[in-house]
C-alpha cells in the first residue's frame, strides 16, 4: 500500500518538559489541501492515543483515515479551504521519533532510555515541526482525547501562534480514576514476561501484555449502553463445544479480542507505555503554579470548540464543562457541546451524524472570512 | 488465629447445573446466633466473589469479619434474634470445594478438570448444606453482588423454603460490560505464563496476572467519584527518583497495588477463573424459556428488599430497578432503595450510614413478629 507520511527532522535537538533530551527527532505527518501563506489556513490536528497520522485519505494512499468521514473537500474540515496537518506523536511508533526508534548514541532502539515523555514534549515536537515546514501561525489547533490534552497543551505554550482551538473528549489534568485505569493498563504490559523490563526485539514485543491492556482500552472507549443495544448476551455459535473451559462464549469477549489483537500486532509496547504515562502525567495547573486558572489564562484563542459525549466515562462531561469554564474565563469565545451519543469517549471517531455538523459550523465561513 | 469455620460433606455427589458432576462436595461456613427449630430465624448470607464465610467476628475467631458492622449482638442483623449462616461459595478456596481442591479421583487439584461452575450449583449447594444441618426452611435468604445473583437464584430455585429475600447490587442475568470487563481479568491470569493452563503447582500460581485482574476488580468495585475524593491527583514522595521510569506515581496506584497484593497472596487463580466465569453465564431467563418475568414468576417471597447504589457501573441502578420490577409484577412486596453513596459497588461493605439501618428496618420485628 502506498504511504502519504512525509517526514521531517527538527533542527535542534528536543530537551524534554521533564528532563532529558533527544539528540534528533523525527516527525512524521500528512497533510491534505493547499497551504496558504505561512499557514493562516492551517489545521494542526493531533490524535489519540494510538492512531498514526493518516487521519484521511488521500491521492497518494486512498485508504480510509481515522477521521475519514471528518476530512476532505467539501467535508466539515474541507481540504478545500483548510490545509490539515496531522502529526504522528512523538513518542508513537508510526514514523515519529520514540522508544522504538534507533538511538543515534548506541545504534539500539531507545526502549527505557527514551527519556520521559509528557503531553508537552508531543506538543513541542509538533511546534517545531510547524516551523521547520514554514508554518509559524495556524488558524485551528485540534484534537480528541489525548490529542485533546495536546491541543489544549499547544494553547497554552504557545500563544500567538494560533487562532481557534478544538477541545473534544479531552481532560485539563488526569483524574485518578483514568490514571487507576491506564496504570492497570500498564500493569498487564509489564507482567507479561516477553517484555523483558522493555528489552524486547522488535518485533518480538509482550502481545499478550499488550492485547489485554488493549481490550481494556476498548472496554474504557465505549459505553455499557453501546454493548448492551449492540452485543446483548448474543452467544458464540459453538462455544460451549470447546476443549477450554474458559473459552469465549459471548459475542462482545470475540469482538474485543479481534480488535485487541489487530492493535497488538502493530503497535510497540514500550510506546504503549511512554504515550499512557504521559496521559496520566498531563496536569495544566502545573504551568500556573498549581492552579488550573492561571495555566488556562495563557491561553489566547479567538474562538474555542469544547465538545464531549455523555456516556464517556474516561473522560467525562464534568471535565468538558471544566475545560469550557476555564476557557470562558480566560475570555475565549466557547462553543460547548455536550453530545448524547452512545459511543461514549471514542464517539469523535464513529457518530458522524453528531460530530460533523458541530465541526462544520465552528469552522463555518472561516478561514475565507 | 483461631478458625471459626465449620465444614459439612454434601451426602450425594453434586450434579452440576451445565454438566458434569462432583462425586464429593465440603462446604465451609460459619454461624452466628442460635438456630430455632429448623430455620424459622436462619438468614442464609451468600458472599461476593473473593470473601470467604467469615462475615463477622466470634468467640472463636475475633478478627473483623467482612460485614462486621452489619452482623452481631444488637446490630441490623442481630445476632441474638438471627440465626445467621454465612456460606463459603462452591468453588471457592476458602475451605469449600473448588478447583484448587483435591479431586478423589486422582488424589490432584482438580484444576480445569472442575466441571463448569455456574451460580445455581454455588445456590445448590448452599441448600444441600442447610439441609444436612438440619435448616429446611430459612427466614431470609440474603447476598451481594454474586451473593445477590445466588440469593435471587435461590429464591428462584427453592421456592417454599424461605420467607423473605435480600438482594443487594445484583443482577438478573450479566450485562455484556460486565461479561467484557470479567473476561477481561480472566485473560489478565491466563495470559500469565505461570498459570500454564490452570496446572501450576499450590501456592505457585500466576500472582501476576491475579494481582493485574484485582486491580481491575478493585476499580471497578468503586466509583471515580470516590478516587477523585480520596486520592485527588495526590504523589508518592520520591516517586520521581525511581530508576523504574514506569514506577508508580500516584498514591491511587499505590493504593490499588497493595490491595491487589494481597489478594494475589491469598486466592486461588482457577477458583478465580470459576467464579468469575459463573458471573457471565448468569441469566435468570434461562429458567424461564430466555424470559425474566417467567423465571422470576417462580420467586415466592413475602417481602424482598432490593437495594442498589448510584456510583455503581458494574451492577448499575436500572439493573436493581428491574429485579425490583419483575419481583413485584411476582408479587413480592418489594423494598426498594437507590442508596446515594459513593463507594460504588462495594458501597455495602463500607457505607455503614446507609446500609445498617436500610437493613435493620427490613428485618424490624422479624423473626418474632
Amino acid at each position: 500500500m502506498s504511504d502519504a507520511r512525509r517526514f521531517v527532522e527538527l533542527q535542534d535537538p528536543l530537551r524534554m518538559y521533564r528532563g532529558g533530551k533527544l539528540p534528533s527527532v523525527t516527525i512524521a505527518y500528512e497533510t491534505w489541501g493547499k497551504l496558504r501563506g505561512r499557514g493562516d489556513n492551517a489545521l494542526l490536528l493531533f490524535t489519540g492515543l494510538s492512531p498514526s497520522a493518516h487521519a484521511a485519505s488521500s491521492a497518494v494512499d486512498p485508504s480510509p483515515g481515522w477521521w475519514e468521514y471528518m476530512i476532505g473537500p467539501g467535508k466539515s474540515i474541507d481540504t478545500e479551504r483548510f490545509f490539515v496537518i496531522a502529526i504522528n506523536s512523538l513518542g508513537s511508533c508510526f514514523g515519529s521519533t520514540g522508544p522504538a526508534s534507533c538511538n543515534p548514541m548506541t545504534g539500539k532502539p531507545y526502549r527505557l532510555d527514551f527519556p520521559k515523555l509528557s503531553v508537552e514534549d508531543i506538543v513541542a515536537a509538533a511546534r517545531h515541526a510547524c516551523r521547520a515546514l514554514g508554518i509559524d501561525h495556524v488558524h485551528t489547533v485540534a484534537g480528541s482525547s489525548l490529542g485533546g490534552m495536546d491541543a489544549l497543551a499547544y494553547a497554552m505554550m504557545y500563544p500567538g501562534t494560533y487562532r481557534d482551538i478544538i477541545s473534544i473528549s479531552a481532560a485539563a489534568q488526569a483524574t485518578p480514576f483514568a490514571i487507576a485505569l491506564r496504570s492497570i493498563q500498564r500493569e498487564a504490559v509489564r507482567a507479561d514476561p516477553t517484555w523483558a523490563g522493555g528489552n524486547y526485539a522488535p518485533d518480538k514485543g509482550p502481545k499478550d501484555g499488550l492485547r489485554v491492556a488493549r481490550e481494556l482500552g476498548i472496554l474504557t472507549y465505549r459505553s455499557a449502553e453501546e454493548w448492551l443495544q449492540r452485543f446483548d448476551r448474543e452467544r458464540i455459535e459453538g462455544a460451549d463445544a470447546s476443549a477450554d473451559p474458559f473459552a469465549m462464549a459471548f459475542q462482545v469477549q470475540s469482538y474485543m479480542d479481534a480488535n485487541a489483537r489487530k492493535f497488538a500486532d502493530v503497535f510497540d509496547a514500550n510506546c504503549f507505555l511512554y504515550l499512557s504515562q504521559a496521559m496520566d502525567l498531563f496536569d495544566m495547573a502545573e504551568h500556573g503554579n498549581g492552579r488550573l486558572e492561571s495555566a488556562i489564562r495563557k491561553v489566547d484563542a479567538k474562538r474555542a470548540l469544547v465538545a464531549g459525549v455523555t456516556t464517556d466515562w474516561l473522560f467525562p462531561l464534568w471535565q468538558q464543562r471544566q475545560i469550557a469554564e476555564l476557557l470562558e474565563h480566560a475570555g475565549v469565545a466557547v462553543s460547548y457541546h455536550e453530545l448524547e451519543s452512545i459511543q461514549g469517549h471514542d464517539a469523535f471517531l464513529i457518530d458522524r451524524e453528531r460530530f460533523a455538523p458541530m465541526i462544520a459550523e465552528f469552522l463555518a465561513g472561516m478561514p475565507d472570512a
